[in-house]
């Protein structure tokens, strides 16, 4: 992830095709959250709660779950 | 984006193999969603504005934006 939080200098040219490429990934996006909390509230949890859920059924390796992994996968600070 | 909103029944097992690539699909989102915010506000922006404008110069066809245009793109209700 390290390309996420230094981005190089200089930056790429960016086109019309990909700022439209970016938008609709956004906006697909925005419908995946929206979509996903619908349904967790239908269940009953809050988005915070399903979150927390999915994060400790899905952690990678499957191994026991710290505090600490899922402030961090969960990205709390 | 019908799917979406209304999930077919029965719905499909989930294996947890499944569940890791969701939830590590949930952590690349936040991490993202975090670097464009971070991006964003060290050009000066809000994310709110960050992604206004992302909307307008990204809009699909490129023709005018109307207000009722950007609202569903930024799923503003």
């Amino acid at each position: 992830m390290s390309d996420m939080s230094q981005p190089r200098e200089p930056r790429p040219a960016i086109s019309q095709a990909d700022y439209q490429r970016l938008s609709e990934f956004r906006y697909l996006i925005r419908r995946f959250l929206e979509f996903s909390q619908v349904q967790a509230e239908d269940a009953g949890l809050t988005p915070r709660q399903h979150q927390a859920l999915l994060a400790i059924k899905g952690f990678p390796g499957g191994g026991p779950v710290t505090v600490g992994d899922l402030a961090e996968r969960l990205r709390i600070r």
